[in-house]
């Protein structure tokens, strides 16, 4: 069977702006799922929703305080540093190693909140932890994630969405999650070819899979670029080809959060569109 | 006359907090100034105050305009680039090259402001148009300026003040000015000893007269760090000693700043106090 790329990216043609094709919401039907009507109006409209207080502030400080236990103590390849710098930026695989973030994968409120949206079954097709800490916390680029996905993954359709889980206080200035509302509607083809291997650079610095200035500059005249700001426990959920980046964080208060992403069983990874070998198993489950 | 140092910094000794010695407004007395006595008291306690709307919009958006004209079309050493970049990152001297630029200089409503905090006749210590550019302009890490103005250009006293004027709008994402309020009241003084000709280096890109991060991290506990959100036209007033920094502009808006700094006649620069040549005249007028 051949699958047609729809997505095509990093093909060596033209950087363009793609219609998307595909639904946001993708059961319009709310059949008692934890988002209100106005919840999934906003997510359709905006491309990202947040819910507040998913945990209490209690149990998002006790989280973190184990979060940095396990960023301090992991080895290996899931454990990514800053460029040029030995201090931690991401850690992946988290939804795995450990029983306490159980309750923010399969079983609770977020994977419900994500069925509802992506109208099916979903699994974690990745988990991390962001450290942007205090000083050091480097920035990422804008992206769409869905980009990634389907050129280093081989994720078909846009039906995949993201959870941010703020383990400590995002404000405005700590290094936040920046988001242009309505840019999941379009898909901002990329240029370039993807190398073998190109993740071991990506994760800490990414060249590939990076729009065209021109492409966010027509995206954010659309609508106002918002950063997101969340106390700790609550939960921005995203869809998978949201425009979005976060930059530096040069304050003295950390910006700690807990990724979870939840793709549909429907959409499981095929190979990737970009032609290079699949990405390990913990940036992208199989 | 041996002229002693009330504020040592990059001396080779232990960074440490050191007290202000100096009043922050030198006038008490609101002898028909501009600032209000609410205003006078917001620098007094804060280290910085807002004036909105010096210029109408339309001046603004104008003066931007011939300020793009002015960064372009500039040579020379008092054209500075971003790190690594051929972007352009401060052009210096602006005052000087410029009649359109005079208003906001020796005889309008700032200079009037700053006879009144400085509580003495006043004059351009320096300026600059910081260009912040979209997507490329780069931070500058938290310094105060005064540290660097005392060691490199042997200004005696926290007597001197900057103006940033906004040409662009300044929101909290496109690297604002932040600032931590109450930090003017106490000096940071630096580890390192300044090279030759350290300014060729540190206006692109900062490596001595950096404060401890456990300074700034104490200073930002006492006060929750401020991003000044700026319409264009309006203008930041803030204390010599403040200590501020800005983050890079990561987004398609650009934010353009005029910066001018006013220092009392009565603390007229002697030979820096960090033992180096004097710098340029474009960066320290003497």
């Amino acid at each position: 069977m051949t699958i047609i790329d729809r997505y095509p990216s990093r093909v060596g043609a033209v950087p363009e702006i793609i219609e998307r094709h595909d639904p946001v919401v993708w059961n319009a039907e709310i059949d008692g799922g934890p988002l209100s009507a106005e919840q999934l109006a906003h997510y359709a409209d905006a491309g990202y929703v947040i819910i507040e207080d998913v945990l209490t502030s209690d149990e998002a400080e006790r989280l973190n305080a184990y979060a940095q236990e396990l960023i301090d103590a992991a080895e290996g390849a899931i454990a990514v540093n800053e460029p040029d710098s030995s201090q931690r930026r991401s850690l992946f695989a988290v939804h795995e190693s450990d029983p306490k973030f159980s309750p923010l994968t399969r079983t609770g409120l977020l994977a419900a909140a994500a069925r509802q949206i992506l109208g099916s079954g979903v699994y974690v097709h990745q988990s991390r932890i962001n450290c942007k800490r205090a000083f050091v916390g480097k920035a990422f680029p804008w992206h769409s994630d869905f980009e990634t996905w389907h050129v280093e993954d081989g994720m078909p359709a846009m039906r995949a969405l993201s959870c941010s889980l703020a383990l400590t206080e995002n404000t405005a200035i700590n290094g936040p999650l920046m988001v242009i509302p309505g840019s999941h509607r379009s898909y901002a083809s990329c240029a370039g070819r993807t190398p073998e291997r190109h993740f071991e650079e990506s994760l800490r610095r990414q060249s590939y899979g990076v729009p065209e200035d021109a492409h966010l500059s027509a995206m954010a005249q659309e609508s106002e670029i918002v950063a997101v700001k969340m106390r700790p426990g609550s939960v921005c959920m995203f869809d998978c080809n949201l425009m979005h980046g976060s930059p530096n964080n040069m304050t003295p208060y950390d910006r700690t959060n807990l990724f979870v992403v939840f793709n549909s069983v429907a959409n499981r990874l095929v190979e990737p569109f970009g032609g290079t070998e699949p990405r390990p198993t913990y940036l992208a489950s199989r």
